[in-house]
């Protein structure tokens, strides 16, 4: 193996040569203790963490991991309402009683911003059978919490800490940027390489620190839910970043900040769309701390909505954003990105924001509430999930209860879920998310959606 | 995302260009809608399956998903006792009961040969509480089991048959190899690609077949133990290799037939070891079938053992085998392979026949009993996993229950599994195995294994 024999007429070409398997000196990524080990032990190095792992399936599997290392069935989990959809996934999977804290909310531009401290060490003082609890920070669009207090709240409860930090993989090695949530005291953290960072999709790492996690469950589980045949072409590109983030990181890091700089000087002036720069999430919508690498535009007001502008952006400016939402759009930028490419983006939106009219449409009501319902939780994610289930029309579903997630993706945030009360409010906000032109899944094409029976 | 926009300067060079994401019009694995459900649909096709997903997180990833989505904790499952970890990985996980059904074993060979289907449809009868089936057909040494009444058998008792047929994935495709495990019958099967066939590692399919696997179940279980960041550079390799087959196929199997037929030619010249060839291996091993593309060459009285072999392939003739164990040596060839592989295969293999002296040593202890021992099973591996364990000194084992598992890698068959009886039988085994040159995974570098308190 592989049966590919190097065959470099394949589409992968030279590249296949890298695509080599467990043989006597390459080491093997589930028991690592040569060359896998030694590119990890340089990763942890540059994280300043105890101990890191490369990841081949992704920070989903660094987040089953992490949840299945932590907790046994029947446990009681502390989730922030805004985590992706693979912490749910975790926490039905291993049967867990779901605890929620909601981040909180900023009306203004519909976006859920950070986990309050405060709050957080409120559920774990209420709810005493917390075994661990699980945050996103950086969100999608880059919104920071106080991990250093969170961590503080979590250890005082022998609560075992796990972050969710896949979009901050590029914390912690410049100032202009935030601190990682290793440096804050996170006991688990999970880092997409590929999101940010200058390596092939799929591809994350995994930290751990401190003495509550349980390391040894954690590289069980690591070896349990990652292919047993890991590719070489996704460890070594994690490998190749590193080396990258080693050498050309500061210098590349200093161009990064320095276009930003120009961009945001220019991005203020825009008078319909609004940058929501660092500075705009921590002094209106409360974030600890912001990432400039995300670029999240709001439309709020601006006569489009999210999904209007990134259409525009891509069709007729060819800039592919990284994501819609009904009040913004987000793109994304990284270490990999020159000034020309600041330039495009920002010549695109000024030519935009030019052409808008004075005259705004109504896209609030969508804007405001996409997350900010609170369901009433009626069952356990894995009890609604093993109940017998009908289908029902969307119309008819308010006062049931959903056997389904319901989502849209990206960002992959549960919007409901299952064994969770379905109100007519509820069914008003899906109703604007779909008239804005977003697909939710979990609404099948005939406009069904699963209900406990 | 991704974070290297495109920058070829990284090691993976243009192929870089192919790894994208859930982009418009790149559809999305776990939604699939567009064009990689089409290459699903056209893989389904080669394999004649109903339907056919891909896999990136390797055939573990399938084989997690095919065991959760057919059982529910508490289950019972029939699993063949040469199953690789994953799936008492998988089992363990979802917390069943396991029943066992033990290979026939060839003693002059040491090797687990097929699974005989009488004895498999009366474990079914023994134990009507069973839900679900694993077998691997064929091994990692190719031998195949008979499918066709296994399945027989299973459905007369609604249970769900999943074949591990990793080693599979170029069966069906010329009538000088197997008949894949998808027309004979099987519910869900699951085949590396990049094992046997030109895609990159850690590429996979399951094929869903019939009405008793639970489709809806499986696809669910797919998107959560799969990264939910997919990578394309693993999809468009195994799409490529999909390619391949159809438009070569036919030319390159014949091509590997051909120079097959004139290995096993000279091969059966040999004088010390013994090239295990299908033929041989129905005949004396009782395989159903065996795979010719699996060349096992076993050393049993040679006066070398696998071990031994392998590292004078690997070391002398820059033959680089995949597998030794005690009794044999592997390699593993594929369509890939052209005329001149083959010929540097058999003449070093007669080179180092001709080389051993007719003096045997006696290797024979260890190969016989390798797989032979049937542990005495006190618990269950998930209740084994979460009781008390201690270490204590192999020498001292013997009358304990096993906390972990012991392997060696490749195969990874476990030889003992957390719950069983560690009996002085078995450690003379494990010590025998060890002399020889191999490294057993779940003893620690001091010697010592962990066991119940």
């Amino acid at each position: 193996m592989p049966g590919h024999k190097e065959n470099t007429g394949l589409f992968l070409g030279d590249a296949l040569k890298y695509d080599v398997t467990e043989v006597d000196g390459l080491d093997n990524l589930h028991e690592a203790e040569s060359v896998i080990r030694g590119s990890e032990r340089f990763a942890a190095g540059l994280y300043k963490s105890e101990e890191t792992h490369f990841l081949i399936n992704g920070s989903t599997a660094g987040i089953l991991s992490a949840v299945f290392a932590s907790t046994v069935p029947g446990d009681e989990i502390l989730i922030a309402r805004n985590c992706h959809i693979s912490v749910y996934n975790a926490a039905e999977q291993n049967r867990l009683k779901i605890r929620y804290i909601y981040p909180e909310i900023s009306d203004k531009y519909g976006l859920c911003t950070c986990i309050n401290a405060e709050d957080f060490a409120g559920m774990l003082k209420k709810y005493p059978g917390i075994k661990a609890a699980v945050i996103t920070s950086p969100t999608y669009e880059g919104v920071c919490s106080d991990i250093r207090s969170i961590a503080k709240a979590a250890h005082e409860c022998n609560v075992v800490l796990i972050v969710d930090a896949a979009h901050g993989a590029h914390f912690g090695f410049d100032e202009g940027f935030p601190s990682s949530a290793v440096s804050d005291g996170a006991d688990i953290v999970i880092n997409s390489v590929h999101k940010t960072l200058p390596a092939p999709t799929q591809t994350a790492l995994i930290h751990i620190n401190g003495p509550l996690a349980d390391r040894e469950r954690i590289r069980r589980m690591l070896r349990i839910y990652q292919s047993s045949s890991p590719s070489y072409l996704l460890m070594a590109g994690t490998d190749d970043c590193m080396s990258i983030l080693n050498e050309q990181g500061k210098e590349l890091f200093k161009r990064l900040r320095e276009n930003l700089d120009g961009f945001e000087k220019r991005a203020k002036t825009l008078k319909h769309l609004k940058y929501l720069s660092p500075a705009v999430l921590c002094e209106e919508c409360r974030a600890a701390d912001a990432d400039p690498c995300k670029i999240t535009i709001s439309t709020a007001g601006s006569g489009i909505n999210g999904k209007e502008l990134y259409d525009i952006l891509r069709t007729k400016y060819h800039i592919q954003p990284e994501m819609a939402s009904p009040g913004h759009c987000l793109l994304i930028v990284t270490i990999m990105d020159d000034r020309k490419t600041f330039e495009k983006i920002i010549n695109a939106l000024e030519c935009i924001d030019e052409k808008l009219s004075e005259v705004k449409k109504d896209n609030d009501t969508a804007v405001r509430n996409l997350y900010a319902v609170k369901p009433k939780q009626v069952m356990q994610p894995y009890e609604a999930m093993s109940s017998m289930s009908i289908e029902t029309d969307l119309g008819d579903a308010a006062g049931s209860v959903s056997a389904d997630y319901l989502k849209i993706y990206p960002p992959g945030i549960p919007m409901i879920v299952p064994g969770e009360r379905i109100t007519r409010e509820f069914t008003g906000i899906l109703k604007n998310v779909r008239n804005a032109g977003f697909s939710v899944q979990g609404i099948g094409a005939d406009n069904r959606i699963k209900v406990i029976r």
